[in-house]
């Protein structure tokens, strides 16, 4: 199997009549050139089967234009999760800003996630990855050290530890927010539906939580742990509304468990939020086409993808960053949190 | 820039103080190897920076395990749709089957998508490709005939051409079983909140229920045409429900934009399901967590997702495949269709 001869930008500007400048100005969309020459230049490269930087990309066996990302976890559940899709999102954006792409893969654990990246990183696949799903003394952290893996590590920097650039959010002053918030609203008995146990961040909501209970002398409130779908929100809210110390808030750690929630108080009759407040996290749309519409710790999670993205870039441009804190996210009052009941 | 020293199998069983095949079972998660050999081949293998099929792959130029989808919309908007989220999550699952990855990437438009396959084939980086979003006389069929690139056609095949086999579901057969039940419940004033006029099967989605609408002799049935998103589902339901020949049952072409219906509904004081019905489609957890629940036209989108990356595969191994139809969307009746008021 022999690559085709290669065609250079020397020949689609000859056979569109135009400069190797002008070539150059279409392909990166930039002012110069009208838009007929623009439409002859991209007729004339796809009549030659040529591609922008095809060269420069041959040169770094195409080590320049792909990024990774592993998500470890079953397929079902990732198309359930309004996060992952945001974030990737915002990753996408920026990449396409710099004509570059993502590889994604599922993987079982982090032992097969390793591997993966450990293999596309050997066989030049990839210029580099963004890190997610960061657990307590992560296996990856060294792992990928050592074979020379750039990447970033999105997760707070007690966790990703020193090696890899952080991009982290903090959750623990928004979760004391969301709690003193509550407080304010009279509230004495609150609830909060976490992530896995196992996720770094989801101990640190829950430490916080705790804490900032315990610091404004609420009742304890019970945590309960699920694994972010609508199902087990909705599972785990009718247990707390049945329960003998039912809570009269709940705080949960995405937003379509609070829908589920929202669902659930509905049907069992209780009215939000005049016998129960509701508050969600990240805040996607979902949060305001509801009725009523859902509070929510706002986080814009598309821009945290961004975030991460120029990041990485940074890094494989060769800058020396440091760990990067995006805004934190902020309480946007809605029609699901009121006063405490009595 | 050097590659490193090839590394072989045979380096990483001797290492490990095992058979070629030992490895070979480990790798493969096969039976046969206890679970501490396994350990210790993997170890020898992170030493080594070994990975498996690294040799195959190296011979196929790394066409084999790449698969590329191009999505042309705003970045902003793909995390919006979780109809995407869900069909990728479908792709992932028997990628991740076979060791193969997805290179994702955002397009502005057909001529950038097109651009991009024909980089992607022509640098070797894809082995295939997954094409959605067909229009009618859809640009791309030709162009990428011609560049020889395997792909499979997500969309009825009057949309896709007979060049690409075609994965598709019967969205007419469907639409029609929509109307035909709302209109046994008593409804006559139907509306449908539909996709964007210039894709496929937004198309055929609306002839079918014009169709059907006038076979069944009821009222004329408004169509509006959305982005797909939660806030335009909103305005449109807004819209209709103002108007004075305010429909008594809708049907919505996704799951998000029925959410925001009923929260609109709410907001307005008309009662789901006695004053209005609400129909979705695609039946993501959202309908079942909301409430009342949304009755919806069931589509499995993750299931899809699988059969379409199926379809490429059996493609890229030689098959002659010929066009493949998914289950029909079936209706499934919940809490927000009723019969019609009086």
């Amino acid at each position: 199997m022999n690559a085709p001869a290669r065609v250079t930008i020397k020949d689609v500007a000859a056979r569109a009549g135009v400069s190797k400048g002008a070539v150059s100005l279409a392909f990166n969309r930039k002012p110069g050139v009208s838009e007929s020459t623009r439409e002859r230049i991209f007729e004339a490269a796809r009549d030659l089967g040529w591609a922008p930087n095809q060269t420069a990309r041959s040169l770094s066996s195409r080590r320049a234009d792909i990024i990774g990302l592993v998500l470890c976890r079953p397929a079902r559940l990732l198309g359930l999760e309004p996060f992952y899709m945001d974030f990737i999102s915002g990753i996408e954006g920026v990449l396409a800003e710099r004509s570059c792409s993502l590889l994604l893969r599922l993987a079982r654990d982090t032992g097969e996630e390793t591997e993966l990246y450990t293999s596309w990183w050997r066989n030049r696949t990839i210029a580099g990855a963004v890190l997610v799903d960061f657990q307590e003394d992560d296996p990856r952290v060294p792992a990928l050290q050592a074979i020379g893996l750039p990447a970033v590590a999105v997760g707070h920097p007690s966790l990703t530890g020193p090696v890899f650039p952080a991009v982290w959010t903090d959750d623990a002053t928004a979760t004391a927010e969301a709690v003193r918030y509550l407080a304010a609203l009279g509230h004495r008995r609150l609830a909060r539906v976490g992530g896995p146990a196992g996720l770094g961040h989801s101990a640190i909501r829950a430490a916080a939580f705790e804490a900032t209970v315990r610091e404004l002398g609420l009742e304890a409130g019970q945590q309960v742990t699920t694994g972010f779908d609508g199902k087990e929100g909705a599972r785990a809210t009718r247990s707390l509304l049945l329960s003998p110390d039912r809570p009269t808030a709940v705080i949960y750690d995405n937003d379509i468990m609070a829908v589920a929630g929202a669902g659930v108080a509905a049907e069992m009759g209780f009215v939000v939020p005049d016998d129960v407040s509701l508050l969600a996290w990240d805040d996607s749309q979902l949060c305001r086409i509801t009725h009523p519409t859902l509070s929510a710790m706002s986080h814009d999670v598309h821009q945290f993808g961004a975030e991460v993205a120029r990041a990485l870039f940074a890094l494989l441009e060769g800058e020396h960053i440091g760990s990067l804190q995006v805004p934190t996210p902020t309480l946007t009052p809605r029609g699901s949190t009121a006063r405490a009941p009595r």
